[in-house]
């Protein structure tokens, strides 16, 4: 069964605001949504079809979950290789699951983008106080330690500015494998949020610009301020990457742009085998969503224009009680606001996102 | 409570598609929707965050559906007095339930939309075949004999014509009671779609021009090709109406327009006190779709931009088969699908619809 009808159900694991927004994405063309999280009130259950709260390890709970949909997808790359392995014996999981080995390991990532003759920042593993101290010896400080695993938002990182104890620094990462990465000294984080379907037919949207503040995205600015030509290498690379991972439904890759001279130069700083928080802006400045065009790929479907909306379009996001300027947002004319349902507002955490586009 | 907070939750009765877009454009405001229908499989159940499925006259099911919400609100005029009195002993109905009963019976609507002022087409209460004879009599022919109630997408009429018979004609309606309507010789068919909030702010979209097909909407243009004076005053109609009924909500008033020698009349034809099948555009072509502002109406909230997209914007309704086409729709850049998620496919049945937009 490659492509679904419209009434076929698509199995979401997690249930934040990416399922969220991946449901009624899905419910415009008719699609089913059936969300899997252990989280009772995980905002993607207000907006879906059917619903599972269960732990991804619970292993009948999957296979019931399986058994009810037609396809499977997931909106974080930390699901468990287990969970993965239960699901695929019922039914098709996209993207598949060797790109979650690949994007959940700092380490083997960039092996990976450097297998395909693309730059990331210089780097070493790290497995122990010795081996961190060869390293920083070979890539210099500043640089920066990462856990191999499980880190987003600024989480599990370290930096190695002069004169820290390195010992200390690793043992506050509780000792988890690491990768040390040299500095990178960039002028601009971009992405490119792109899609490719179940015939390989590939998509980008236009280069994102993006800010972050206290290791969060705060503002996406599309198309990002950068040549034409590193635009289309941007968007090259990430081509690699997705057919190399063989790759079905929305990618993102961060990279950072860094000016030599006159020229720009692209390092490739991580994947998300997902919908991305800087592709939000399509859902308002573009002709298909990212949320739609993850659906469409996933359902084994033509995917839709990128097309952008406008001269640019800017994605803010709203972080804790930034969300409490509703009342001000809601009364701004031209500007889309998106909240997410959640419960609770606690610092850090990502409540909603407004959008305005410039026409 | 006038104005409630996101995570409120608003209560639709009725399940059909117009249900499953408001409760859509809630969720994207952080708002939830509690979906009150007697149907099981209906198309707003898969995408709300609570469901009653209970008759509309099951008084229990009613009280304990409103004390789950906050506000009430509804997708069809024909909900029964009887329905939004109990509703009402409990929490706020938008819009208020008198604009049940005036639009629930044709005769009163009229009489209504004339004791502002305005005008409808020529009518005339028909009780039985001797009224009938009269009123024939009086309008002359052509002309359109209804039900008082229920009618919708041309169901409950009968075209009075040269030599019917008309008692057979009154009694192929079941002999209720009706209203005879005078031929309107119009030139276009048009709607304005437009909300008024809680403190009485009113803002209108562009004016909707409407072909109809087997007596159901087959497509909308916004901006209809009429004069800026007749568009203006479309509006101000509409104004009128939605403040003589202290309305809260999106309002669609049909209107005809009528040409005579070089100016054009506006005759009222109809009045629909919920969001309307000739707003469906504004999903795609406006920066507020008449979802969103519905929800925003009745959550107490501001009204947001009715701002059109490009040069202009069509939409046209996937009626029964029509919709079999998705898969050529899904692959046109350009054309946003909408499909609700309907069961069965039946001959004149809505099963979603198309925007394209003219940049």
């Amino acid at each position: 069964m490659t492509r679904l009808s419209p009434g076929a159900t698509i199995g979401v694991l997690g249930g934040g605001q990416l399922a969220r927004m991946m449901a009624q994405a899905g419910a415009r063309l008719g699609l089913k949504t059936h969300v899997f999280s252990p989280v009772a009130d995980d905002p993607a259950f207000d907006v879906c079809a059917a619903r599972t709260q269960a732990d991804f390890l619970d292993e009948a709970a999957l296979a019931a979950f399986a058994e009810a949909v037609d396809v499977v997808t997931y909106e974080f790359e930390n699901v468990p290789a287990r969970t993965a392995e239960v699901l695929e014996a019922h039914r098709p999981v996209r993207p598949n699951p060797r790109v979650l080995a690949l994007t959940q390991d700092r380490l083997v990532e960039k092996q990976f983008i450097r297998g395909l003759g693309l730059s990331t920042a210089e780097f070493a593993d790290v497995r122990d106080p010795q081996t961190l101290a060869d390293a920083v010896a070979a890539l210099g400080r500043p640089s920066i330690l990462k856990t191999r695993r499980f880190g987003y938002d600024g989480k599990g990182q370290a930096r190695i500015a002069d004169g820290g104890d390195l010992a200390q620094t690793f043992a506050a990462l509780d000792g988890a494998p690491c990768i040390l990465e040299g500095f990178v000294p960039f002028t601009k984080e971009i992405s490119i949020v792109a899609a490719r379907g179940i015939d390989g037919e590939f998509r980008a949207y236009d280069v994102c610009e993006n800010v972050h503040e206290h290791h969060i995205l705060a503002t996406t600015t599309a198309p990002a301020a950068i040549s034409a030509a590193t635009a289309a290498a941007a968007v090259e690379a990430t081509r690699r990457i997705a057919e190399a991972a063989e790759y079905v439904g929305v990618i993102a890759v961060e990279m950072f742009v860094v000016r030599k001279d006159e020229t720009e130069e692209l390092v490739i700083n991580e994947i998300a085998p997902r919908v991305h928080n800087s592709g939000h802006w399509t859902l308002d400045g573009a002709e298909t969503s990212q949320f739609e065009q993850h659906m469409r790929a996933v359902a084994g479907w033509p995917l839709g224009s990128t097309q952008r909306h406008g001269v640019s379009v800017t994605m803010r996001n709203l972080i804790g009680h930034d969300a409490d300027r509703w009342p001000q947002l809601l009364s701004e004319d031209g500007t889309c606001l998106h909240l997410y349902g959640k419960k609770e507002t606690r610092d850090g955490r990502k409540m909603g996102h407004v959008t305005r586009i410039q026409r």
